[in-house]
């Protein structure tokens, strides 16, 4: 199989899990950088994650336009991504969702989202909320719809790997379809965990330096990081299309 | 097929998607206005939402009397439909269920639900609250079953989109059959994501410009709103009813 | 089919749906009063009820004896049927079980479980919590092993349908099967919406005359009850046990 | 089948049914001891609870090294379950997770988790969270990957069945498989429990001897323990690797 089928069956498994865990429902979407052409990206035609298979993947340059003549429609916020890729040269792969969890700090005007827990390490030292009536006021249906939108989002998220979205969801970042799927399950987690414990009183979130060694420890090869994507492509049934294990 | 049997079938998927979503279980229902006579509903009788098919579809008056001589019982709160498409013409869809999530904000003294998040901007500017007693006295069952009780409910409701009911669920009133489900499967979302936050100290709640332009920017026959009806009809096992997407 | 046939199958539909609605799970257990003699019970054998089947169920006599020779290990918390039965003779069904919603409750110093939703109005005006430790002390383990604890349970549940039991869970008996299911189903979401809701204030529970009328309305063979066992059997996979819809 | 063959396909049961109660995803595992060679421990290699069979279970000394040539890749947390075997002899089977709802207690600096249910008797008089930071500083990415963290924890864990992990997840001992997994899957709902009565006030723990008793009267070849673990192997699909139930 050639390198770009095995891409985009992995993003057909990143769409299916991101279904499976409740990240997205109806809405919400996934991408990945084009493999050989740094200035494109693949995502799906405007559809549920749960029922996006090859066939619907589109080829979008980095102001968000589809290449071709497919006109088939495409994702209304497809800007999210082409704003990170051209912001964030080593960012590989993108999700957009509104999973519940992460709703309410989203709206909280006391309290922010930290990593708590190990699996939410990837959330790194600064999880900023960007609110689009900063800037655009509050003439917006609240979505990303254009460039300037998606630029400014991703100036708010700046150099970290997720921003959440005021009364809206998060935009997240990493190196790898892999990895974008594994911080975008774990974060709703690591929200839920915070506000159960807040609401018992002081917690002790993750140090500094357990966050750094955390993530850079993290190889997307090793067996740890199949472990999860090989468990998620069989819970999703889509075990088909995994690609060889790391060795 | 024509196009009565279509939304029949639209009806037997809303009713499928509601039990899917766990906004009805054995109780609760969904109705839409007949396409040709404005003066006739579409409901099935007393049957769990999750087992509704089209045989199961019975016409309405909307005074609540069932047209014909069919006499299998019908649900004891057809009233609740029958007097918002009495009062309210551009109605077109109706659901009343008793989601979990909401009925918290049903009994509270102290907290109005209100539109905190994206998806939940349907519920507008003012979700009342009626309480069965404060005409009827403590003297019922909760229950809305006679026009007296509906037409009372309705007043509460006025203009809104969705209105609460004390200690029993909500009823919901929109354009078309895809825009109340949605609704439906969003409202419990929205009051989670409430509850969650304010626990958490104070919130952003949507802003009113927000609420105006992102209803008015829904547009049913758009591909977001294909998107979540196809997905719903999928997860719901009964794809096969769908009609054609738009285009 | 024979009563006592169709009243076995409908026992093993209360399994059934007890556990697809996660009331019970390995543990938990539900029995009926024998339709032909009043000081006997039918109760399954010691088995998760998830598996329970028609010949796994036995008959018992009001001290909670095994009648026959059939010598299969009953529950060791039989008692709790057995004393219930024996106290109240208008009872027809029994549930004991461990669902978690009910759990905090049974703990809290501070707050009462009351009916605060329609569909909880079978709780009553009085919910007690039984404790083992006030007449047997700290020297047990929390189970209802003899008819010394059950008939102690059955005192403190007097003349009420349901009763917790502090750190293990409740009991509840009806006039008949279809009924004690539907207050266990009930149960946990009563638990939930109250406790929600004392989070954000003061909160509005049904009125005593509610409470009252929503209960003498409520009529087992009416098809609103039937929609509901309906509904459950055929989520249950056992629809096939079911007996003739009431006319 | 021989002894040993029982015990392998016990412990695949172990993993689907941690699986199937989501004490476990992608991440945790459970060992047991060797039944003929106690220094030695069964793990299966670095895969998903949810995929393991009889084909993926090493053998392992009691630190944490691969007995044979086998070279497909181990847990990198082995250690844990390295440790205790090596500090407990009358342990028979360790569990290592990061179930959700135990996590708020492993962060909290004002809240322990302790024994209020019935179902959590198993949890013991002492709780301890174990900080990876107290001996080993903020350097570490929080895993335990060596025998000198296996042996601290374990020193933490000292004579008692369950010890929590700071921001990761707890690790739990007990004689045999059957009761490791009960303790595993019950340790969530005591925490839930706990943290929903605390939110109402003060509460009702378990008494000291209640806990003594329960834990005291519980036999691993009782009809109530193989209850549960007939369910759990039927509910995870795989009941065809039961043993003989106990007479």
């Amino acid at each position: 199989m050639s390198d770009i089928d095995q891409v985009r069956n992995d993003l057909v498994i990143a769409n299916r899990v991101l279904a499976l865990e409740n990240v997205v429902d109806a809405y919400g979407h996934v991408s990945v950088r084009h493999p050989a052409r740094p200035d494109r990206f693949l995502l799906s035609r405007s559809r549920s994650p749960f029922l996006v298979d090859a066939s619907d993947i589109l080829e979008f340059t980095l102001e968000g336009k589809v290449v071709g003549d497919d006109n088939r429609a495409p994702y209304l916020e497809r800007f999210i991504h082409a704003a990170i890729y051209e912001a964030r040269p080593e960012v590989g792969a993108v999700v957009h969702a509104h999973a519940e969890d992460i709703l309410p700090f989203s709206i909280s005007k006391t309290t922010r989202l930290q990593a708590v827990i190990g699996s939410g390490s990837n959330l790194g030292h600064d999880v900023q909320v960007w609110d689009i009536r900063e800037k655009f006021g509050d003439g917006t249906n609240l979505l990303v719809t254009n460039m300037d939108h998606g630029r400014d989002l991703a100036r708010r998220l700046a150099e970290n790997t997720v921003c959440l979205m005021r009364g809206h969801g998060f935009a997240a970042a990493e190196s790898s379809l892999q990895e974008v799927v594994r911080m975008a399950v774990y974060l709703p987690r690591n929200a839920r965990v915070q506000m159960a414990a807040m609401r018992m009183g002081d917690i002790n979130p993750l140090l500094f330096n357990e966050i750094e060694i955390k993530r850079s420890a993290h190889r997307p090869a090793s067996p740890e990081a199949w472990r999860a994507w090989e468990y998620w492509a069989h819970r999703a049934g889509c075990a088909e299309l995994l690609g060889k294990p790391p060795r």
